[in-house]
């Protein structure tokens, strides 16, 4: 396609879109900036890239509006405000990736009698589907995965290969979930008993994931002991997360790889977990709270916007003047040294 | 059912329980304090939720002997020695899941000629069976399990849907496997060659699990390189758990999620491990000793019953010690600042 | 086998091999140290291990050329530069592990029409491999694994249970994937929105494998936002490590358990990554780089060969020396104490 048709499906969704150069270009494929070929659009959306403007062989860039650009050397330009959402959206409408099994119910796939699987999902091959679920409409299940009995996945899920969901679980709309995560396996409760051994706590709550979720691949959700373990609508969960029983993830809330809450955690909306983050369990996070990554989070933070690292987690500005002392102890045992030895010499005289 | 027949049943298996009240309350459902309504039997187990005895609409509540209650609008008590241990026995008697598939080998399963299934137990959709296996009586695999050549699985254990057991493993009785999990995949060995490659190192042991263990989802237990990485009677382990080769597990000791054990690690029996602890390998830990969340083991804990914490691991006391002065550096580097302002004034005169 | 056919094959593969002792000996099995009865062949790598010369009771060991050891009571010994490396050749040759479904298609397995898979080629039972898949000479699938549509796996591939590879993935030749591994699932990207919500950038590049690469169990390695996630050969990871979009690890380097790499992270070749060690993104690493387990890595480490430790981490010797100090605080603040009561005495005088 060429440059001014993509021009103008961007000013479909986006005001303000301005093409600078020749818009009759060619594009054939998007690329990222350090590989960009002629005949790519690619695009600048951080300051740190600016550097590769003049030597780029991308026939056409996005930029930021406030990036002074002129078309040269056959270069084009696409200006908008938000260049890093334009790139997205175009990302999106012209390069789609093929899309697996939109052909109705698999052969190989079983699906238990009482199921109700509406006529425009997909259940892929060896798929299970146990007693009483329901498959919304436009759902597409990948090869592999197993739903078992009265769990419900809403309307135009993506559920890929190997994912388990269990008996009860409940799964709104849009939801994308990657392969080899794991909905709704038992929380981790057992009563101590005298003899040293542990009695196993029956988890017969479920997990609750509502619309436009995503939770990356090999991610483990417990079901709740009792009642409900909650992903709010529009979480977005990266792989190898560990959410506990009980917990309540906010709406909007991001969590990155590797992170995990123990039971009970409450997180508020539009929080950003770093990786490999823990929670100890039982606590409370505001709204719009940050986690740096590995930061180890001891008790409830209750305070709406604050930045926090460390393990035990502090407000960043704290944690980093600490580490910065610490890094100073050296000299720091020094001057006391010197200290010492001048206080003995003026107490000798 | 009514109170006095949870009563009833709770004389049959604890000593003490004492009814206060209405025991002809009919009671629907089990729930927790916060959410309990009209109808549901609650419990307090912890002095943290004994405020929402007053509030709670919950009907009947199972209390410890020693919290003073009294039968008041219509609101009944069970008093029991330990209240969430009764509660788990409720939990388990009166709300039990649905279980899955106990009916026998579904047909779509492959099993090798050479296996040996119980007759009593049940294999679920598309799993796999290799060359002599054994599957004990009344065991479940659910879905699209996968155990290899010659694995053995003892009694009344439940294997959830895409486990998989690699060749030659040997599984206890009453072991419960969440979905996801891998035991018995090679040990990370690998020897420096000379050119700066790596040469594999065959992993030719195996995996022993005993009785009554229970593995979280998306687990992985190594086997070993050679002989045995053992995991001994009544052990639980979260989920997204790293046991490395070779390692020995002690009888009822628990590890929390995404902790991490490195070849050869020995723990002791009734340890516990916190989340996202990681152990350095070949170290030896003593019974009961507990890993706050986020340990750094780096050394051998030969001291019964010790708590540590930290990264590196130090004892409670000293790691609380440590993070409170580090904490104070601050000050520290302001008071030697000024000492070393008033020592050169005092040199001065 | 005989003790001197055990020596003669190790001659064809390493030089300088000597046999001390009785030649005609029947080794039975390989074995540990530790565990070694008669019958057995063990070794000795380690000078930690050279206890147990006298009290084993294996019949032959392989030792380190530089190891004084006599044949007596009948025990004789094979002596060799490297003695570990010569005992995993014994291994591999010795006791190789009973290799599973080298036959063909199962007859469950779900091939698509414009899939490509080699006569020679193993399937194993509901396995799904999507359309214009390649398959190469000598693989082998296990069962339940997912190949989706226009992945390519090279020859001699091992590939365990469970396994999911992605649309468009590019796996090189004698690759090996343990159980639960997903290759190619959508790297964690979403762009704010003014309302708080995130629009997903769509994932539309590949992973790239090379040859001789080893992947361990439950490990997630994302495709590309566009381009390629690239592990280069003779790349070893462990179980449930996190490789996000873009990253690229240099040949050689070896990632243990539970590390998480985010998105473009740029490793150097023959690194050594510890356990649950977690790298900020769009950092990169020299070649032959060392990171202690647990590091947390906050910024590029250009400098070769160095050794790293911390969160943040540091050159080890300035971490240990950090550590140490931090230890000393109680100390430094009695210290300080003394100063401040002693000066204050001076000045009164």
């Amino acid at each position: 396609m060429t440059l001014a048709e993509i021009a103008a499906y961007l000013q479909t969704v986006l005001s303000d879109v301005e093409l600078l150069g020749d818009g009759s270009i060619d594009i054939h494929r998007v690329a990222r900036i350090e590989t960009a070929a002629q005949g790519d659009l690619s695009f600048i959306a951080n300051s740190k890239y600016e550097k590769f403007l003049t030597e780029t062989a991308a026939s056409a860039l996005i930029v930021p509006k406030t990036l002074p650009v002129e078309p040269l050397n056959g270069k084009a330009f696409i200006k908008v405000a938000d260049a890093y959402t334009a790139f997205v959206f175009v990302l999106e409408k012209f390069m789609p990736r093929v899309p697996v099994h939109r052909d109705g119910v698999h052969p190989t796939a079983v699906i238990a009698p009482s199921a109700t699987v509406h006529p425009s999902a997909s259940i892929g091959a060896h798929c299970f589907i146990g007693e009483r679920c329901i498959i919304g409409e436009q759902s597409v299940l990948h090869p592999n995965t197993v739903v078992l009995d009265g769990a419900r996945i809403g309307n135009g899920c993506v559920i890929y290969p190997n994912v388990v969901i269990y008996d009860g679980m409940n799964i709104g709309n849009r939801v994308v979930i990657h392969a080899g995560t794991v909905v709704g396996a038992d929380g981790f409760g057992f009563a101590p008993q005298p003899d040293g051994t542990y009695k196993k706590i029956p988890q017969v709550g479920i997990v609750v994931i509502e619309d436009d979720v995503e939770l990356g691949a090999n991610v483990c959700i417990d079901r709740a002991t009792l009642g409900e373990t909650i992903i709010k609508r529009g979480v977005k969960i990266d792989n190898l997360v560990q959410v506990g029983h009980n917990c309540f993830v906010g709406s909007n809330t991001v969590i990155a790889a590797q992170a995990g809450l123990s039971g009970s955690t409450k997180l508020g909306e539009n929080c950003m977990i770093g990786g490999q983050v823990g929670f100890v369990g039982h606590l409370e996070v505001a709204n719009r709270v940050t986690f740096g990554g590995q930061s180890g989070v001891t008790k409830s933070h209750l305070k709406e916007g604050e930045f926090l690292r460390g393990s035990p987690a502090l407000p960043l500005r704290k944690q980093l003047r600490q580490e910065a002392l610490t890094g100073k102890l050296e000299s720091l045992f020094e001057r006391v040294k010197v200290l010492e030895a001048e206080l003995a010499s003026l107490k000798r005289q």
